[in-house]
């Protein structure tokens, strides 16, 4: 199920194919998710999500495995299930391997209960670490 | 203000002094941050949590940068302020560049908004992203 | 699946069915949701929740579209999925277009993002700001 | 307190410089928001959040009130404080009446309950609503 | 701060007005919180989330130090400043004690981890809790 | 669906095999639930997350049935599916009687719609309820 259905290849406007050559192209595959066959309902949408996941996502002073872990750590936090399921594949086609993946999972555990005993016994946070980052 | 105030290292008990001294010498530093002060009032959370994180956060399968900038991810996304301020100081400690955060900072936002695109258009998970990986 | 199972009308006790009536007239339909069928199992709640979404979900000084809308950006932003499945119905029956819904994810996708941004950046709200509202 | 501290006009890239004056432009101000100067750091997330912000919040199928409306919804749902300050003052100025804010409040407090209220009974979706919208 | 000032007796209308003579009734003060005060913009808005607050928190099945510590569990997730810190003060009023809280922020920082576990191993419910319960 | 499918008794480690035996014990079952399953990927995870479940979900301060009320408040709170199918049937087997279930979902359902009230009117903590409990 999706809200709007999912549009295939066959069915879509010029500027919707356009986005995804690209999107094959770039990932040198002839596989579009559903997640742009959805957004592909606005097309204006679609190109600019593509174009910022691209650019965002590849290589630069992160590499793109630290990105995707970056990117599954939001989406668990979120209880996005659609997001876990492709970016856990979407990394490990990266190079991701099982140890990162669990280490990454243990830091998101920690983390999201960390901040729950901060938030929870408002603490304030410590004069030196006010400053702006140098 | 925190919700039972600071315990100080004059005022801990053995347990906690224990757990402070263990910080101190982990972190090379006598700085004790007002987490742990505020976690001291229940010292088996205090040492729990302190063990945890230490093990969690050290050297493995990714660095102690990318275990950083995980954990900042999920405290940006929690909006845990605390959390945020203090891991961002720490983070630069084990090497994060200014870059690096900022490619961060993309990649949190662009998740953040993406997974609440895969929500509301109620995106199926593709058939072939159902398998477990391998 | 429901925690409890739903309970239909022929079950229902005459205060659930008041309830029920008082949604089928309203809403000028035959039909009742699962969520108010899993609600009777506390007839004090049903009735609670009835009145208040009933009420704040009519015309006011916002129209009855707009308020959906509203109710949808929270419940993409929560990941609760039943409330958009059943939300997108209700908001599409009440006039809602693939325009206006394409819009309102766009701007809940940019605020997602955008929120993290100030989280992130630990951005301090600006002096003009920080008055009440006149 | 920003990470980074805040860059103004007088110290700005040229390139920030562009969004800066394209800001001031736009909005019919002189005054820049801190979340600009702190995004300035990064001269091209700066850029593209500024033209996402701009395109996505102008008038469509939806009119500015409702979009900051939506906006405020998901910045108050995710406890953005930062957004939820200055996204009130950017509603009112474009037309947000009162009421309007109150109404806006009282569905975002009945959608946070009710999500739960249908996590928590674990609701499966009625049939009808499981097909796409036409 | 408050988005709109906070309403005092001595300038609130007699609906307002009689919803503070039952909170200060109620809770045998003289003193009104600012949450009150700044509902009262909205006078529907006040009576119908005192007289919910008053209902629900009462005694019931759960007591109301039991109320409390789930109220503090979700105020503490959902990172909401102001209501941990007043009912972290209103649980304490009703009985709680330093053990019952430490316990509590034990029992939430490992929900909040374990909640995260479960999603980014994307672990399918087991048969046997798929059943509603009897 | 398990991003690495569930490891059986008898495909396990010893050092698995060693939880999965304490875990049977402990609570007095021949099953284990799908969670552990997943998680005996990382043998170490699973042997810490296993201790601190069942170290901190046992009576103290407060008895199992309130801690997994609490527990339950959170899961709900953040939308994880998984956690709440399980977490209700465990609570169950402790002693959680329907009218506890209804109460524990009305506070979570009232504080998480407060809680936005709190953050959308920016309502600053009363001076009473800054300093630290004593």
């Amino acid at each position: 199920m999706a809200t709007y259905g999912l549009i295939e290849y066959a069915d879509a406007s010029p500027e919707v194919r356009a986005v995804y050559d690209d999107i094959m192209a770039t990932r040198k595959t002839d596989y579009i998710n559903n997640f742009w066959k959805a957004l592909a309902h606005d097309a204006g949408m679609l190109k600019r999500t593509w174009e910022d996941t691209k650019q965002l996502m590849a290589a630069g002073a992160l590499d793109p495995v630290t990105k995707e872990l970056i990117y599954l750590a939001v989406s668990i936090t979120n209880a996005c299930s659609y997001c876990v399921a492709t970016h856990s594949a979407s990394a490990r086609k990266k190079g991701m391997t099982d140890e990162m993946f669990h280490e990454m999972m243990s830091v998101v555990a920690l983390a999201n209960g960390n901040n729950r005993l901060a938030n929870g016994y408002q603490i304030e946070v410590d004069e030196q670490f006010k400053a702006p980052l140098k």
